[in-house]
């Protein structure tokens, strides 16, 4: 009988294990019966953002976290897909640090290039899964979102592709209740042309608070303050950006902080990170875990230990992104379709403690992107992705922090060269801090028109005039 | 065997069952087994309300569509439960529309004075639900929010009480991708004291653009707008307010009207309304429709068509509110331990369609309150529901309606006379308009300290202080 395979999610991670199963049949493989839901209505998931916060058109819970004007934060040469190419794609060079639009239409490129769509059911939300362990199926409960009908499928294999960058980490502060201005989540965050003039805390130390921050800087902001638990970031900030340690109370629009220093503020985004959740999954097949780059109940990071048919995908916190998910799916596809014989649940076990013993005593981020690195290439090295320079982007990364320690504001103008081609990276036209329209359009062809001038003044008269 | 009785929602319709249960306890009656399943960590539903938007601290989406400085829109006097009084609660005669926390309390002390709560499990989200024809049994998954532990439970009827004033509807409008201002659903409208001096766009032309459009007038908004689908509400407004058509789109911070109009707004609050939705029921058990005075398919407005095992409480558009989804509450009961007797499955269809034949010619809001006053009539003479004089309230939903149409921003001002303890409402220390402090302790003990008058300044230095 053919295998049935079950893929929850459309984003990178979905679109992963399709393309590894796409790959297998044109190199003549046969593949299984698949099906893939998204809850969405076209396929992206974090990258197919949406302007609503909180639910979306269907009462759903809005998927992506992403905001107008965000401008990838890594070097794109770093999350490149060994089989598709930034130049296979866009036929040029581009910069190294494009915007939402620009990488992903490089992400649905490559899947509309294959034959994928079909296996695809949109607006299609998993509702709740049974394992039979006398029949080793899975049946899962899928609603139609456009007809609200709910049917039932069953699966040998499941994927879980969902994600953990959408569903928010929103702690209580005393007094925030009756805070008088603006509170969200970074998560609800969707533009900060809104906090020109306006004085701003970000309560996170990570990635949001670090963008978000620098995008309300860039929309002419009067002040960010930047709170932190235990580690200040400590970049070199602009004059109008602090850090402060944790907030321990709120009393009307004033913030105290834990080293006895207060301010006002106008908006408060909480930037405090999110929630591994799956509600469409029973206890004993949901993982729980805090966002680390390798969370333990996971063989080789992907193949449930309990319950060898199910899968997760992407559930690590990430250096690498796309790359990492595709060496992921090619591994599950593997395994599932016994290309790849896995060890006795001991055997696993001891592997996944060694990972857990190394993850434990990282130092650094330079020793979490080795780490990182180290753990792809055994994935890559188990299956037919093509492989790549695994060294020469581990270093790009180094570089990279390095560049943003040196110049927060403008680590995105600098260039990086591509290990899949080794194409170096065009310098975009206009300056990241001076970039007002984040289009891919604007993008590809836009002449420099933008303002040469980061001025809140300038800036305000360019988004006055939308 | 005994009856084993599952309710879904602890909120104000939930409360109602399990109290409606508890009234027959202690008439000396056997009551079933009852399990109550409440996702927030305590009862109240919409009236619980939270500080946080979109998704709640479990990641679950947020219930409560309520506010700061929410006050009821309606007079108390309305929605009095006939047995448990005003003044037994509060001991004194108060004014006819105290705020939420005021309200709040009031539903607390009916359950709190009745040993219901052991029934309740709380943190405890409802996920899916089976029914077995043969056996005639619900199976329902519940998760266990705190522990992530997901149970089953076996129940011969189940009693949906989950509200539907939760789920907001988000239309799209071109254009509105990129309004660079704040963009809301009232749902996730926590108050407008960040709304001083700025120029507001409310879509929508019901309770929540009208009550959300004047508190900002009351903290200050430079103008408010309110735009209607197909009616404009027509009340006397402030000065700073005006009525205007559809939206027919966005260009930067502009909106467009269909009459040729346009405006510069700073931010959008759409007040499009709210979705029926239950992702925990399958699509044969779960009711769809709009928000109407006489959903479909539900006999009496309570009992499920093809599954009278099936209970649904509050469903309705509402005039009346708690004393309604008492009667509901009631009713359910009886037909759950057979005091009711159904009649057949045709003779339900006839008496459907009849309600529903009188609602689709209802020429006005009075004939509407008329029309649920009937409905309430019928419920509450079918049971041991005490019964109060309802056509002394329906006249109290129509001097209510003629006050706002003569004075929207001091219909609060005025006092009505309980039909269950003919007590007449007290004049409350300060007027509406001025009064900045929605807290229970300034309702009931506060001497008039509030500003007397609603200058914008004034409500800034008073908000600023706070």
């Amino acid at each position: 009988m053919t295998l049935r395979v079950g893929i929850i999610g459309a984003g990178p991670s979905g679109l992963a294990q399709l393309r590894a199963f796409e790959s297998a049949r044109q190199k003549g493989a046969d593949i299984p019966a698949i099906m893939c839901f998204e809850k969405q209505d076209e396929w992206g998931g974090q990258w197919n953002n949406s302007w609503r916060i909180g639910l979306d058109a269907h009462g759903e819970p809005v998927h992506s976290s992403m905001y107008r004007h965000l401008w990838s934060n890594g070097p794109k040469e770093c999350l490149e897909f060994s089989d598709y190419s930034f130049d296979e794609h866009f036929g040029r060079p581009i910069s190294s640090f494009p915007p939402r639009e620009v990488l992903f239409d490089y992400i649905k490129g490559r899947v509309e290039k294959s034959d994928v769509r079909k296996y695809v059911r949109f607006n299609s939300v998993a509702r709740h899964t049974s394992y039979n362990e006398a029949t080793q199926e899975f049946t899962l409960t899928v609603e139609d979102l456009k007809t609200n009908l709910t049917e039932t499928h069953v699966f040998d294999k499941l994927v879980i592709a969902t994600g953990h960058f959408s569903v928010p980490s929103v702690p209580e502060f005393k007094g925030i209740k009756t805070f008088p201005g603006e509170v969200l989540h970074a998560h609800d965050f969707r533009g900060a042309e809104r906090f020109y003039g306006k004085k701003l805390l970000m309560i996170g130390s990570s990635y949001s608070a670090e963008d978000i921050g620098m995008q309300a800087h860039k929309m002419g902001a009067a002040s960010i303050a930047l709170s932190y638990r235990t580690t200040s970031m400590g970049y070199d900030w602009p004059e109008n950006t602090v850090e402060r340690p944790l907030v321990t109370h709120f009393q009307g629009r004033t913030a105290h902080f834990s080293d006895g220093t207060q301010g006002e503020f106008d908006a408060v985004v909480l930037c405090t990170g999110y929630q591994h959740k799956y509600p469409y999954l029973p206890s004993e097949l949901s993982l729980k875990s805090s966002n680390v780059l390798y969370p333990g109940n996971l063989y080789k990071g992907v193949v449930w230990q309990q319950n060898t048919n199910l899968f997760y995908l992407g559930a690590q916190d990430q250096y690498y992104t796309f790359n990492m998910f595709d060496a992921q799916a090619w591994f599950a596809r593997d395994v599932m379709t016994g290309v790849i014989e896995l060890p006795s649940l001991a055997e696993r076990q001891k592997d996944i403690a060694a990972w857990l013993e190394r993850q434990a005593v990282l130092p650094n981020h330079d020793a979490e992107a080795d780490f990182q690195t180290d753990y792809l290439r055994e994935l890559i090295d188990a299956t037919d992705y093509p492989s790549f320079d695994l060294d020469a982007v581990c270093q790009l990364f180094k570089d990279w922090m390095h560049h943003k320690k040196t110049d927060i504001l403008g680590y995105r103008d600098m260039l990086h060269r591509s290990v899949v081609t080794g194409t170096m990276a065009t310098k975009h036209h206009t300056r990241w801090i001076n970039a007002m329209d984040d289009s891919m359009e604007r993008y590809l062809d836009g002449p420099s028109q933008d303002v040469d001038t980061g001025s809140p003044a300038a800036v305000a008269d360019i988004l006055a005039a939308r």
